[in-house]
């Protein structure tokens, strides 16, 4: 089922408005030509509402957010709100200040979402507004083990029941859940924290996936982080000892390029819950 | 002759403000530095004049602009204009929002620039204010052929007329022009589309080939967009079949770094219309 | 010695609130994540003194700095002197524009500042208000030869002694200061100058590590800048002919990722002034 929702992102070459940070922006936009999408970047409030009806799908993320680029953020997802375009939201670093909390709430409240896509901490923080989140990184005390599998996977349905967008969660298993159904997926190499951005990357890739397949988020969602996780693996096995983060994060977009729908179909591993 | 305009670029070595966009600003840079040059970035309307004082050549680009680097736009560029420094100007997606195309319209009547470098569909959109184009890549309608070859020529030669400044339309077939005159450069290779910024690097090249060369503006334009071509050869001959956009890209600019006058001139294919 | 240094960074792994422009700021977050620190890059005034709470060092630079920016540097530099965390400034390219050097200034009035880190072009002008620079590089004039070598030195003792802080100058030779002793490290290779952005990535290392080792500012100083030379040297090692100076910017990070306490100890080559 991977193999069409990839096909369709090849064919259908979605434009996807992102208002992103400037810290990965580079690398966002690589992923997306690298799977078949086309980035357009536009973060001023007077552009974004034309931006966004141009595009086909809309990826907030709030990295570097000002007062500015939120209200840009707002303006651009009430336009793709009326005119029914998908929206992925990322709260990058939630946990680290106030004023990012609160502009995530303000995004939330203002904006219908698709899909919310974040790590454990950042999920649990939106969830619940507790857990430990004071950098851009996941919390060790927020670590996905065994025992806690369960109780990670009912927030992730709980604050998809409570927003009404699917819940994309990265980490050692990605987690994609809509209220009733969860998908794990066991693709990915640990190495791939230590690159600034992969989170951000996979959050502009669910963007592609999600605006090319709108009867399926969920699906979409899973196969985009999959197709992620994947190009995670590939790009491993080409690491040679020298080679360390950079030349890693480099390989991951290369291996999206080079990603096929099957290789997709073959290569990702979920089981639902 | 191509060899002259790159030694002077080597030998010059010219400070070239940027107030571009922050997507592919790094790569910006590092194509400056690879080419010989040296870049400042810098987009604050506080001290936009003296930087454009203190440099050799102006690059503006629209990618990501807001109000506050629009007004920087204009200060340095008028200063430029006082100071006889070239300035090259990208117009990246004006066909994306009505304020993107005022913002370029507005920089063009308060400043005279010496290049205009973009895609056929946003050098269309700036010709005759018609044509498609919802992103920062080429429309498929616009696409350069056999049959539309000469119209295309003729269009960059009017906009050449209309603006005084040459005209740089880069696609399957570069195309710099000024009002009497057109280089046809068929170096390059389609895989170049898929590397985010390409086009932008090609501008930042511009810059450093004009500001080297104040007296050959439009041979200057032709040597950076038939170097670029060049490189885009040069990297797509290191590929091996795991790699992808991204690696490319890098090559790219690797290759800009390598390339020698001798090169250049050797691995141009130019006709004049 | 520098093991110890380097152990504890990667023992620690601290936060780094950044606050720098966005032509290096990804190359800066993934180098901090390759050194074993953890980046947060936000310059959003109302978040700046939470993150900087949330953080373990505090790192500056003005590269593409404006009013906005300037306010959130001054809002987190006072947060991180009230708490006691570490604070590195980069006082990019302050030749460049009367306004930078007046930034420069104020941020140095209000904050009391740990480390600043420039080429010799930028602390001349900061240490004596003289000095030619008018790009991100080093002037020609300044260049450090065995004539001015005492010179040099005495100037960074006399702007530490002035600012209270260690003064690193990166070159052909690097230097870390405080008022009585000074580092002379003679790693690093030519070469380096063709990155854009290896000054920035120093500078976000030296954070990483004075953040990680409190008691021993000046050591860390040297030990980021030994260990940035290393890389350095390291990464010239693995080019080949057709690679250049982005290839090899990455290299460069790779080599911090591989780096381990004992090379950096067997590699460094410093000596005592």
């Amino acid at each position: 089922m991977l193999r069409e929702i990839f096909e369709n992102v090849r064919e259908r070459r979605p434009v996807i408005h992102s208002i992103t940070n400037y810290v990965t922006a580079n690398d966002c936009a690589n992923i997306l030509n690298a799977c078949g999408a086309s980035p357009i970047m536009a973060d001023s409030k007077e552009e974004a509402a034309d931006i966004t009806a141009n595009s086909n799908g809309l990826y907030l993320n709030i990295g570097t957010i000002n007062d500015s680029t939120l209200e840009a953020m707002i303006i651009a997802g009430k336009k793709a709100n009326e005119l029914g375009h998908p929206i992925v939201f990322d709260p990058v670093g939630i946990g680290a200040s106030e004023y990012r909390m609160k502009a995530a709430e303000e995004i939330l409240r203002e904006v219908k979402c698709t899909v919310i896509r974040g790590n454990i901490s950042e999920i649990r923080k939106l969830a619940s507004g507790k857990g430990t989140v004071t950098s851009v990184d996941a919390d060790n005390s927020d670590r996905l083990t065994a025992d806690n599998l369960e109780d990670v996977i009912n927030s992730a349905k709980s604050l998809s029941t409570k927003s009404g967008a699917v819940v994309a969660i990265t980490g050692t298993i990605d987690i994609a859940a809509d209220s009733k159904k969860a998908y794990l997926i066991r693709n990915g190499n640990p190495m791939m924290t230590t690159v600034a951005g992969t989170g951000c990357q996979t959050s502009a890739l669910v963007t592609a996936f999600v605006a090319s397949n709108p009867d399926s988020t969920l699906e979409a969602t899973a196969g985009a982080m999959s197709a992620m996780g994947i190009a995670g693996e590939m790009a491993r096995d080409r690491l040679r000892c020298v080679d360390g983060n950079v030349t890693y994060g480099k390989y991951i977009i290369d291996a999206i390029y080079n990603l096929t729908p099957d290789i997709l179909e073959s290569g990702t591993r979920y089981e639902f819950r």
